[in-house]
């Protein structure tokens, strides 16, 4: 099946969509207990703790949500399959319906498709007055570069998520152009890092993210990154 | 048991560790018949052909394969976990050896992590006298980020696997200090791409490689990017 999954997109301009994290909050649906069987979990919030989460990530979680009681951050949900308003409303302009049809339902975002506790588990809270997405992370065991270590390319993948969330949540639709990371310190298996991303500046379509990667003690300082994203041009069409 | 895995890793200077492709070639076993069962495949060659494998990357794997027969190319096999020589010497010398008896049987490479097929599906060849690697990878449907693209942190991945192994080949054992991607086209799932890498220039331990990313008929320049390697002083220690 696979063998005839051949590109049918139509082509973007020049352009990569950020929509490594989760969704606008503002349209998805309440959180759903969160599931390990291997049933369809198209629905599933998977922005919630799971017996995997190590002490580190729930003390983190549960004082996240504490800010969360005077409505200044909020929760970002996270789901395995787009299918808010936003995410239909871009595989309706950019992709082929026949792709849509046949191949799109075996898709899966990147970061929640390794199994439960043994790849990214992560939740973002935002605070919109502050611009701001921090972002929890344990990397699990199969996210290995170095041995005993998390890849490069997972901590990128993270990263991505996160700023590209932050570009998402005061630009809309946008796409990434740059992301440039300084890799400091090596981060353990196994061990939870706060990502927090700030959004520096906006010139026109330009949305200039910025994160660093800390331990939960904020004395290691793991990766530092930079990010330009453009916002899509509304009356113009990529297709 | 995944929540008794907190880092217990001894603490490295200031550094990660780019292995995110295979191990370099010359102490690795021969390719090994490639399974689709869910036994132990430690010792199972994943950088051959499988099912999933559309005809694009099977091309230009029998390209590559035609260029390995006169010796200037080689191809690069690839594991799930490593067993290699070196590989020992690195958990000797940097990781805690509880780690090692309690929790690192389960840590498995990132880029084989997900199953055959869905996710990475790649091969890299290398040259020695040009200082380069190639990868040929196809990316599967569950490394989505926007609807029908392949996730940005999915491509930054395979980028640091490439020119790590690059860095690798020439230094030894190097650490990635810098990745800098620019995104500049978004990569169609299921489609192939080649990632062509280079050694630009090596300046005491620090060693330069750039790649591009490109369609199978370089029509397309996906993404390109820059990157900075460390190479670890041998009579220096880490720990």
């Amino acid at each position: 099946m696979l063998r005839s999954c051949a590109p049918r997109l139509r082509t973007l301009g020049a352009l990569r969509g950020p929509w490594g994290g989760a969704w606008p909050p503002a349209s998805e649906p309440g959180p759903a207990p969160r599931s390990f069987s291997s049933e369809k979990d198209i629905l599933v919030d998977f922005a919630l703790p799971n017996p995997s989460w190590s002490q580190d990530i729930r003390l983190l979680f549960d004082q996240f949500m504490k800010k969360c009681e005077d409505g200044s951050w909020k929760r970002l949900p996270s789901y395995k399959r787009g299918s808010t308003q936003r995410t239909q409303e871009f595989k309706t302009r950019f992709l082929d319906p026949k792709l849509m049809k046949d191949e799109l339902p075996q898709a899966q975002l990147f970061t929640r498709s390794i199994e439960d506790g043994l790849g990214f588990e992560y939740v973002m809270f935002y605070n919109n007055a502050e611009e701001r997405v921090v972002c929890l992370f344990q990397g699990g065991p199969y996210l290995q570069g170095a041995p005993g270590f998390i890849h490069g390319g997972a901590i990128a993948t993270m990263i991505d998520a996160t700023v590209g969330m932050t570009a998402l949540i005061a630009g809309g639709i946008v796409m990434t152009a740059n992301l440039n990371i300084n890799y400091k310190r090596p981060i353990p298996l196994c061990s939870v890092v706060v990502i927090n991303s700030q959004l520096d500046k906006v010139e026109g379509r330009k949305y200039f993210v910025s994160c660093k990667v800390q331990s939960v003690d904020e004395k290691t300082l793991h990766s530092e990154a930079t990010s330009l994203f453009i916002k899509l041009d509304p009356d113009k069409s990529l297709i």
